[in-house]
């Protein structure tokens, strides 16, 4: 395991500059006064390909040498980190090849090749999953990029809260969801080297609560196949972003799937932004824990805007 | 007729930053790729209550003396210009009173009135709106805030597009959608003192093409109850703001119902903003006549983002 550092962290920032966008912070007084907080919104969901994973996406494939490079990247994904994985290559123009089920919806497979990548369908299992992608990297040598259990990864986006602590002073605590643990591990890691005395939260929706029971517990426990609108969340931890949660984080807040959905609703309303319901999991857990948050200032990071427009969760 | 200047824009950015949003300028290479142009979207949706309305709101407000302050505004607007007014009037915390129908969206009516004002309501008719109207001022003296027949209005509204200026170098044209001017005059009384070789372009919906008519015949032709989706636009031109459109305006161009939906859910879907109906008519009239801005750099206005979420104009 390779614990990436705030020098990685660093020079993600430096390489990934041209390629992604420098996203605003937006701030709305209603919800503050919702809350009774000053909440800061980081928008990643205007980041390029719709989501903050295009930060670990291109960190990664910017690091690789040349020979590497030449080999292309591969991931297996059917949310946003294939996006983002494929827009990433896409710009340093080499290979990439996104292993999804082939029931995965055609919105995402159109998102993984409107950047130029490959999609290679399997079907939806883990072991016809597992078996295809081995396949891939066999034929290709193209190199694994994980959603998130990566310390390239994870260094990309950990760059998200230091843009946040460079614009926002005298934050209290930073919250964003916890799927895979991606984002938490990267706010944690910039956290704790550049702000120590800004707490990190982390948020899920309590039908995937692995991340919940796992810091109860103080070890990983995986959930079985769960089911939550906030698709994006329905991954486990693995070996480093459980590090990074059990050492830096606070807390972990759950919220339900109505409680999503009216924070999701919210944002559209108030903020005007068209967010995820994986986005919003965040602001729902400020919302139902104001006790925890009243007086604060919160960096409150919008993951990623990557909705389905003719299918939406409220009528 | 009372022309505001360029010195009453500065003042009038002076005066109203303690109670707006500067607004992000954002781009998106999809969208960039369609035209062949280079874009940047000023984003009014994000301004403070959802619309670039509140600039001229809270100068109209903020300029008014002690005298005339304490004895309120009012106006007629079943639109952004009334919940924008009674904001401003919220911000220096004096009555508001928006004359609305009584047919008006229910939507409209809590959005005056969660920012404090007061909403008297008439028949749908202009007769009544008329007495009404008459009848409040009246009885309050309240002082009356034309939506955008009044130089202090549009000053506020030249706001943006100095905001534009400032933050993006060598723009050839901006374009914003045009309904009674108050923006398009904004934007003409900017650019033509501070940038006069940028271009100004008006977009309006065919079906509600009088600024388009009035520009061929060289005066003001209004509609007759014009009927388009892009409901912040059905309103004719008056004097002050043809007076801005007759005198600087390059072109006026005009799109379809379909073509302002297209456009719509394009930003929805790729710029992850919530815009409404209106705010799409600029980019729709950029993507029809791309021969007309391919290769250029474009400022491209969004006007604002209060739309009803459980109505879409797309299924």
């Amino acid at each position: 395991m390779i614990i990436p550092t705030i020098a990685d962290v660093m020079s993600a920032h430096e390489r990934i500059a041209p390629y992604i966008h420098r996203t605003p912070i937006l701030t709305s007084s209603y919800i503050d006064g919702q809350v009774g907080a000053s909440l800061f919104f980081k928008c990643e969901n205007l980041q390029k390909a719709g989501a903050f994973k295009a930060r670990g996406a291109a960190n990664a494939v910017f690091s690789l040498d040349a020979v590497s490079a030449a080999k292309g990247v591969a991931t297996h994904s059917s949310g946003n980190h294939g996006t983002c994985l494929s827009y990433a290559a896409g710009k340093r123009g080499i290979a990439c090849t996104v292993v999804m089920p082939r029931t995965a919806p055609q919105a995402k497979k159109d998102a993984v090749r409107g950047y130029g990548g490959t999609v290679v369908e399997c079907e939806p299992s883990v072991t016809s999953r597992e078996a295809t992608f081995a396949e891939v990297v066999a034929q290709s040598g193209a190199e694994f990029v994980h959603p998130y259990n990566d310390p390239r990864v994870i260094a990309g986006q950990a760059t998200c809260s230091k843009e946040l602590l460079n614009e926002v002073a005298g934050l209290d605590a930073v919250i964003a969801p916890i799927g895979g643990g991606g984002m938490i591990s990267g706010t944690c890691l910039t956290l704790s080297s550049l702000a120590k005395q800004v707490q990190v939260y982390a948020a899920e929706p309590d039908r995937a609560d692995d991340a919940c029971r796992s810091f109860r517990a103080g070890r990983i426990i995986a959930d079985d196949a769960p089911q939550t609108i906030a698709d994006g969340l329905r991954v486990p931890l693995k070996d480093l972003t459980w590090h990074f949660v059990k050492t830096n984080v606070t807390n972990v807040l759950t919220v339900s799937e109505l409680e999503i959905v009216d924070a999701m609703k919210l944002i559209w309303k108030r903020m005007k932004l068209v967010v995820e319901p994986s986005s919003a999991v965040a602001l729902a857990a400020v919302l139902k824990n104001s006790n925890v948050f009243v007086g604060k200032r919160i960096g409150v990071i919008l993951t990623g805007g990557n909705v389905d427009l003719d299918n939406l969760p409220w009528r």
